[in-house]
């Protein structure tokens, strides 16, 4: 069937029917919520902790293509995305808004994959799916808010301004592999097959790191951001928001096994600038980032530290210490090529 | 200058700073914020009371057009819409994050015009942008979400479902403007000066009833919605949503005195079906309703009745209680006309 045919309210009606399965009892934020989808406006009570909220747009032939991620994981990583920036706060997210825009010809089946892939991430992470909107669009947008907040009561986050002279600079699991996976699957590249499921599964089923983001806070963290748009260009906003610099040791970045397999020269690059990764990249004393690695049940590895030099500026060096220059710092969405 | 010049981070970076208007000490939703845009997540204060979150997209040439609104109006009427679906739960709105899609040859003005607008309406209301994100799209979308809190503690908040039989139906202000505006609009209709200026406000310009809704719920009222789908339309919910039935007396209806005046029989149909309004629609005891009508600062009008029939239905009748058909039933997104 048609969105068309089912019409605004019955989509919303269908949606809100799936999303219920995540209001119920067993899961811990329902237990809070007043009102879900229905109403005006989402309700739940309030308890006076530290709140977080983030929104992402998800858009058709810019973000994503259907061709390269089925409705059912599209929808995983639409939610997840947005998940990622609560894990990079250090937060816990109970909340997801999802605003779907759709062509009237969408398959009524696949808005309804596409919402169970949220839902099936939203119970792995323990979020409710409360509210949103859907209309009628040329192509498929889905915007997600996540909103969460502090486990304690104090305004205890991590954010991007905190890095400091002195701190390494870390990243959790392994990068490179999301931005691999979608070049395996747009140019048809044939790999050992437990490589390319790694790396298909790194593109189209990011898993934000939410437990590692409290991690990080319970051990004394304070700098941390999720990489979305590479490695490069989100360290850079950190050394922006903390007016300090950092030097990185190319060698040392973890570059993900089967992209290092596959990719040649080209495994540093997809590291470096791939983005989609979705893993924290955190700055603490060597002492704190001890302490995580010790405590972290992923990978967690140090790639370099932050100096003071001109705000912003990374100096990147190979194992010989000599200047490495990448080809691409990040994702400029807008910027013409 | 484009969009595409000043690049993802720099277009964040420049709406950031207007963004800051609406977070310093002067507004009482800024003492509460920790983090605005900038960072992973806003961040804020929680304090305890019930919680409310809105979120709805605006698409170009679905729900709106370059060509009938200026960016300007189009960034006041986005955030208005978000910010009535929380008058129409009673509540107090205080932070928005807004996702916006854009073609790189966008003008960095017109974006900036549109900000500005978002945060004309925010600062009437009380609202901090606090958040949200920028992407590169073929057409202009905006999604806003809105949250917001109860003034009271408790879960004291009006929603779709505790209409009554023998409750009055009654509406704020003077329905069918907006959609008479549109027509005239898109159509280059020509009015008498005042009654153009009317109209073009009510669709560019419309303001959302916050002080109303709190006054609803202060007045014991349990029961509204906002009028953006059409009075016939949204009506249609809180019945469905209460399983009642209602009847409305169509001479009763306060059709917009320059609706009335230019459309000739056209304007029964604009009040009923025209939605866009952003009106709050309300039932109560016929006691509640007149102290509602005391106390409020605009027109609040009695249209009809709730009873006890087939859930859902709508009985339209004229002065002499004969049946009256409308011949559209609100905004139906997807429906294939």
């Amino acid at each position: 069937m048609k969105v068309s045919e089912l019409g605004e309210f019955g989509l919303i009606e269908h949606l809100a029917k799936i999303a219920y399965q995540t209001q119920g009892k067993e899961t811990t934020p329902g237990q809070q919520l007043i009102i879900g989808i229905g109403d005006d406006a989402a309700v739940w009570h309030g308890d006076a902790r530290v709140e977080l909220a983030t929104a992402d747009s998800f858009i058709q032939d810019v973000h994503f293509s259907l061709g390269t991620a089925s409705w059912n994981e599209l929808g995983w990583k639409a939610l997840a995305a947005s998940l990622s920036d609560i894990a990079a706060m250090g937060g816990v997210p109970k909340y997801a808004l999802v605003s779907l825009s759709l062509p009237g010809d969408t398959e009524v089946e696949d808005v309804t994959d596409l919402y169970r892939g949220m839902i099936q991430v939203g119970q792995q992470f323990g979020v409710a799916i409360v509210g949103g909107d859907t209309s009628n669009a040329p192509l498929v947008i889905i915007n997600t808010t996540v909103l969460g907040s502090t486990k304690g009561r104090d305004m205890h986050i991590l954010t991007r301004s905190a890095a400091k002279p002195g701190d390494k600079v870390a990243v959790t699991g392994y990068l490179g592999a999301a931005a691999a996976g979608l070049e395996m699957l747009t140019k048809h590249l044939i790999f050992d097959p437990e490589d390319g499921a790694s790396l298909e599964r790194a593109f189209l089923h990011p898993e934000p790191r939410i437990a590692e983001g409290q991690l990080l806070l319970e051990q004394g963290v304070k700098t941390a951001i999720d990489i979305s748009d590479g490695l490069v260009s989100d360290l850079s906003h950190i050394l922006k928001a903390s007016r300090v610099s950092a030097q990185i040791v190319i060698d040392r970045v973890p570059i993900h096994p089967a992209v290092k397999a596959n990719f040649g020269d080209k495994a540093v690059e997809l590291a470096l600038s791939g983005g989609e990764d979705y893993e924290l990249l955190f700055t603490a004393s060597a002492e704190v980032t001890r302490q995580v690695i010790t405590k972290a049940s992923c990978p967690v590895t140090v790639i370099g530290n932050i100096i003071a030099d001109k705000i912003g500026k990374i100096t990147l060096i190979d194992r010989e210490g000599k200047p490495f220059r990448p080809t691409k710092t990040g994702w400029e969405h807008f910027a013409t090529s």
